[in-house]
């Protein structure tokens, strides 16, 4: 492929329509994550509490939106603002959940759609870190921290807002924050959100905007990729153990540990270690 | 009745003033709620923790106009920003909670008290449903999904804040989310809502606005008195039973059952049951 | 010390600069404050979820200003505006968390430094008081309780967002509501932004404002340090019990119990109890 052909791809993948078909595949994803958190409750719970189930699948599907909104200061409802996506969002949780014989759904979890979906909805959150960061430069030209906010949760509004979805069906697990063990996704916002801010900010990126979004939509649905088909969850820890053992107490707590063994004469048990970060868990 | 004077007496129903007698029985029968929901432990706590108690009052009596307000992005204290009603609403709470012998609170109790009460709530109920579906059709024009959602929370906002006005007293239910299972008065707040949209977006009520409003009022104070007379909960639930039973799975539920059982050629257990869903509890 | 130059020092007082030194104050006692709620857990928590640890010290910190933006309707991230203190912040994070063999820690606990740092969290207290009420006067000019309580949750945010922002880090405490047993600093910004209202609003005070705020420093500073110092926790109990006895219910419930009694011709068991609160518990 010759770069103008290339570069014409970006503009094209830049300006891409997200309604029905990118929406549609992130409800998909949306409302299968909440069938699945439901696990085994899920055909009772579905037919039992059908308000709770609706509600809670919409506050799934449009949590960026909600959440962004919240954080600056507009109208929460504003996320719901447009009557024909709640109606694909609705016309998409009726077939997820009811449709005979569970047609939809099994269809949704076969491997080769999945992964088109799942590569689909990767589109769609780098529009929506992109719209949050440009979004928020607007309201607050110079608060780069308010931006990469906006930006995650715009990403992955999802996980941020687990712990009250999971309330509107009545259950509460605290433990579930997002913000105590961030998911790769999240990791991936925050990364994004910082590269399209260089991008905006500054002259430190040479190439063309629309090569800078495109080439964020690549990573996104890569690692989606592989983290489906090759089970690689997060390609950040090793980058996170290294920081943590420099910046964060690591090598510090190391030094610490080896003079209070020093002082002790016990020479026995010399084991220095310095902590590892486990990989963070994908489900909890 | 002739039609005129009907009309004229549904004119002067929509114009009434809620403040001070029909907002003083909203608060009575707040206030109410909250020391039935404190149980035996009512007095003990409305000694103990006098600021609590008076706060989560002031939450559950301006719970529709806190919601509304959060939900639509405006100040939430905007919500206390008359004097004269938190005036009006802390008279009352210091009568239920702290009056001599307690005389305010069994007056209140004494049925025909409470009857009345429960009328002139209705009808500020109604009153809020209405001015919610406004307030929001200003805002978004085309947003029917917040309409009703503003007129519900408007409607019943004290069910959906319980468990937030709860959590100020230190008491924590996640089972008691109002959406995992809507009681009557949302569902009748959804139904008024509805009613008020179509009345203000359509021409298919010939009817005057004033008429839809009485009718409305009436409906709500019926079925509240009903409650309270006869204990019929939910008038609404035969019409889910059968909504659930035709869209929401139970038909096509039973026939993957029949089929799975005839697969398995097992005819000695062709029990069908179509799901049913109980009549929501009026109190958790 | 003569009148004027009296006067002169209040006045250096109220147009004292809060960044950078008396916010360093601020955070510190914020951090110290987040390492001591998460107690002998501290040290493998912040090496464990390192970003969960930021963000709640971060919301910790900043708490009035997202609380009072909150309830005022305005963005919340706006509390994140100014760059530099968040640095600030973060900095401070940072070297009460991770400095080599704690040594920053220990010298903030070190008692001068602790008296000294909290006095000036006192002094940067009755600043946010007084912000916090001049900003919802110019909004509600007539919502007194509206003053009141953006006051106290600028002058004791953090108090408020304790459970959120235990949550945070996956700990979900619901009876610690600040509500339910309000602390002395919440009393005492209650206490404060009512001098301040009445110093802004009527004529009852004659003094100059300059010295109404001094002494509200001064108030502020005496109490905290009494409360270190002499473990003075609650001058407002006493008050608060004579109240409670002549208002909520003590001397009726007592009236009521001899009645109660007397009818029961028990003579043997007179015991009459004013219910007393016990002073509210500095931690729990």
């Amino acid at each position: 492929m010759d770069p103008e052909q290339f570069l014409e791809l970006a503009n094209t993948v830049t300006k891409m329509k997200m309604f029905p078909y990118f929406e549609m595949a992130h409800a998909v994803i949306s409302c299968l994550y909440i069938r699945d958190d439901l696990g085994s409750g899920a055909h009772p719970f579905s037919r039992k509490h059908p308000f709770s189930c609706w509600l809670s699948s919409m506050v799934n599907i449009f949590a960026s939106a909600i959440l962004a909104n919240f954080l600056l200061g507009e109208p929460i409802v504003g996320a719901f603002r447009n009557p024909n996506q709640i109606l694909l969002a609705t016309v998409v949780w009726y077939l997820i959940f009811y449709s005979p014989f569970d047609f939809v759904y099994k269809v949704c979890k076969f491997m080769p759609c999945k992964v088109i979906l799942a590569a689909m909805k990767e589109v769609i959150r780098c529009k929506k870190v992109h719209d949050g960061v440009s979004h928020a430069a607007k309201i607050y030209p110079n608060g780069f921290l308010i931006m990469i906010a906006i930006g995650t949760v715009k990403g992955n509004g999802a996980s941020f807002i687990k712990i009250l979805e999971r309330l509107m069906r009545g259950v509460w697990t605290p433990n579930a924050m997002e913000i105590l063990t961030p998911t790769f996704p999240t990791k991936a916002s925050i990364a994004a959100s910082i590269i399209f801010i260089v991008d905006k900010k500054t002259d430190w990126i040479s190439v063309p905007h629309a090569l800078v979004y495109f080439g964020i939509v690549i990573f996104f649905v890569y690692f989606k990729l592989s983290s489906i088909l090759l089970g690689i969850h997060d390609p950040f820890v090793p980058f996170e153990n290294l920081f943590c053992a420099i910046f964060l107490g690591g090598i510090w707590d190391a030094l610490a540990h080896i003079i209070t063994n020093a002082k002790k004469g016990d020479e026995n048990s010399p084991k220095v270690e310095i902590p590892r970060r486990e990989e963070t868990k994908k489900k909890d």
